[in-house]
């Protein structure tokens, strides 16, 4: 990686621990600038402001999780099996990314104009990505379950709130974690098949 | 309900509604004066302050919540259908406690001191109220599972997540919402019996 390219996400790594630990709009560029350990001039000639950090940390975020759960279902051979890999990549991602999830969850409406729309897209699309993943195990299967958008923002709940209480240096390994979140969706989400 | 209570009940609502909106730490006391058309002198008249405030909506939530459970679940006969009784109750709750719920989450760091102790320790009780249910349904028959924390904080992520995307007044019934992720989680857990 370029050097411009490495101090780059070293700063918005750093930004984001500080956004996680004392909110958006509660953090200075000041904040930013010390715990980057870079000048205040350093800085902007990474990024042109506050506002715009946080968008990049948000747009890397939604970019990166879905070019990875896309590489992680490609070639997998059934709809279960493509669920079940996009559940571990989603859960491994934010596992190694608890400052970038929270800072997603508690200020997804802190961004304005162009850049709050453009997140919005983002995460739109990787939200159908997984809604078609559901579509397609409901079409493999016959299955008529609970409502689909239940289903898919249930799953993001039980992903996403490991960045309230899941410690990665903690008893549960990252691996053991994405395996029990995935068989107790998926099992939950199999036995439904006959629901409605 | 005597006077006094009411509207100090109104108070803390429309408290939490303005720091589910802002945040804690962007919201002035005369912010929250204005939300509940009190006076300055009027709102201390039932709080101490700001963080008394906080502390108020957090310690109400998670007592009323808890004893709500444990009504719930009383009298109910098989520890399955004890633990659907508390998803199902946890739901509903917090379906028609939105502004809450997301204070319970956002600003769980915010309280200092004895105030953060007491929230700490409530939340416990009502985590360790879960836990119970699960450990009492694998007593009963004899699953060996998920690891139980994991599993309990997943079915919270289930289902507090929907502070970020349920719209009560939307498609999807309060009740329907509580049964999808009753039937979600109890048949993902059930599924786990031999896992281990």
């Amino acid at each position: 990686m370029p050097d411009f390219d490495r101090r780059r996400e070293a700063l918005l790594a750093a930004a984001a621990h500080v956004f996680a630990a004392r909110g958006y709009h509660r953090t200075s560029m000041r904040d930013l600038a010390r715990a980057s350990r870079m000048s205040l001039a350093g800085m902007y000639y990474y990024v042109a402001g506050k506002e715009d950090l946080l968008f990049e940390i948000q747009r890397g975020c939604f970019e990166r999780v879905r070019r990875g759960a896309e590489e992680a279902v490609a070639g997998v051979a059934t709809p279960e099996e493509r669920l079940g890999a996009f559940i571990r990549h989603h859960v491994v991602f934010f596992a190694n990314h608890m400052d970038e999830m929270k800072v997603l969850s508690h200020e997804a409406e802190s961004l304005t104009g162009a850049r709050l729309e453009e997140v919005r897209g983002l995460k739109k699309a990787y939200v159908d990505l997984c809604l078609g993943l559901l579509a397609a195990l409901d079409a493999h299967d016959g299955g008529r379950r609970t409502d689909r958008h239940v289903a898919a923002y249930t799953l993001f709940g039980m992903m996403n709130w490991i960045y309230t209480w899941y410690d990665p240096a903690g008893p549960v390994g990252v691996e053991e974690l994405a395996d029990s979140i995935c068989r107790l969706f998926l099992n939950g989400y199999a036995a439904e098949v006959q629901v409605r």
